[in-house]
């Protein structure tokens, strides 16, 4: 994975004075909008497997936020005439069968690709809509950096990982695998919806961003990436 | 399955004059703040898989609405002072292997599953809280009658039942099915947990109100019970 530059910090993106084309508007809605629905069901999963009765709540109040969330990048998008139900259909069904691939062991490895493949996914949409026209880009980025996922995923991982050496190895090879997977599953979406990247928000930039982010998470956990 | 008497409705409960112990208040708010914690990931699990816009959104609003209506139940049984997560942590795990061994081949046995299943453990539900004293019934029952389920299982399933016998016919078999895992959960919870039957709400009863709602729900999509 690439050393860190400015570049590759998604806020870079936002000097750029290329206007972006309706495509780009219409299909940055739809995976924004999307992530969000995934989101919903991804947390509520969880908090159906979580062990502790506050690790379940926080999960359940995650997965409704997403829900909220959605509502209002819907609205935002709706403002600019974006109808943000029909850009996200286009995505459904893109992140395909990364569930299957990747089954968690135990509640360790489901916090980790919870906390690291959609920690990619919304560092991904936020370099997406930095690349947008305000007032949609400033909602949009509002929506996603309102996550609790980190702080939790701290909570649930940090001590444990801090605790057992055999843990944090384990799930180090873990990560890598989850990484790889969700990196490999963006750089898919791109190639099939080319208008996602545009002006600032290349191809190129959102894989630093990706390669930067997936080793930020992995440190922030303890974890060798 | 039982004919139709005056007795099996939840709401001949509530004319009950035996007090309930603090043991079956505590259990009934388990199992009703449990019920919601449930019906937050199969919604989101539900609209995972939806096949429209419409529907995904339909059943991310529910989910949603079920997170908030956990919040609710806790907060009507803080002030009888009974801590719902606590309660809420033994019920866990308590509808077991059902989704395994109840997959669903497409999106109408989905529906199907989600809706007998839900509707019955309301039912369930319903007929627990109306024996509690008030002011606590009267919260749990309305958190419980504010579904949206109904209106989505019509909506998704009734025009397509109506229209192709072959899949009434196989949903009829499966809705049977479904009626009789979850019903057989259901008993189990009653056997596991004595305490949760009292007064009013019966085993007897609370078979009585199982056995209708399972007849009134297959004969409102349509289906031979």
């Amino acid at each position: 994975m690439s050393e860190p530059t400015p570049e590759s910090r998604a806020g870079a993106a936002s000097t750029s004075s290329t206007p972006s084309s309706p495509a780009t508007v219409s299909a940055v809605v739809g995976v924004v909008a999307y992530s969000r629905t995934v989101a919903c069901t991804r947390y509520a999963k969880d908090a159906d497997k979580a062990p502790t009765m506050a690790a379940r709540v926080s999960l359940m109040r995650m997965s409704a936020a997403a829900v909220a969330g959605y509502d209002r990048v819907a609205e935002a998008a709706a403002a600019q005439g974006v109808d943000a139900a029909v850009q996200t259909q286009r995505f459904v069904g893109s992140l395909g069968d990364f569930d299957e691939r990747l089954r968690p062991a135990d509640w360790p490895e489901r916090m980790v690709k919870t906390y690291l493949a959609f920690g990619l996914l919304i560092d991904f949409c936020m370099a997406l809509a930095d690349g947008l026209p305000e007032p949609l880009r400033g909602s949009l980025l509002d929506e996603l950096a309102d996550e609790h996922l980190g702080a939790l995923a701290s909570r649930e991982l940090v001590p444990a990982i801090d605790a057992d050496d055999q843990l944090a190895a384990r799930l180090g090879l873990w990560g890598r695998r989850v990484v790889g997977e969700e990196m490999g599953l963006l750089v898919r979406m791109l190639g099939q919806h080319p208008e996602l990247a545009s002006g600032a928000a290349s191809a190129e930039v959102l894989h630093q961003v990706l390669s930067q982010g997936a080793v930020n998470r992995m440190q922030g956990l303890g974890l060798r990436g």
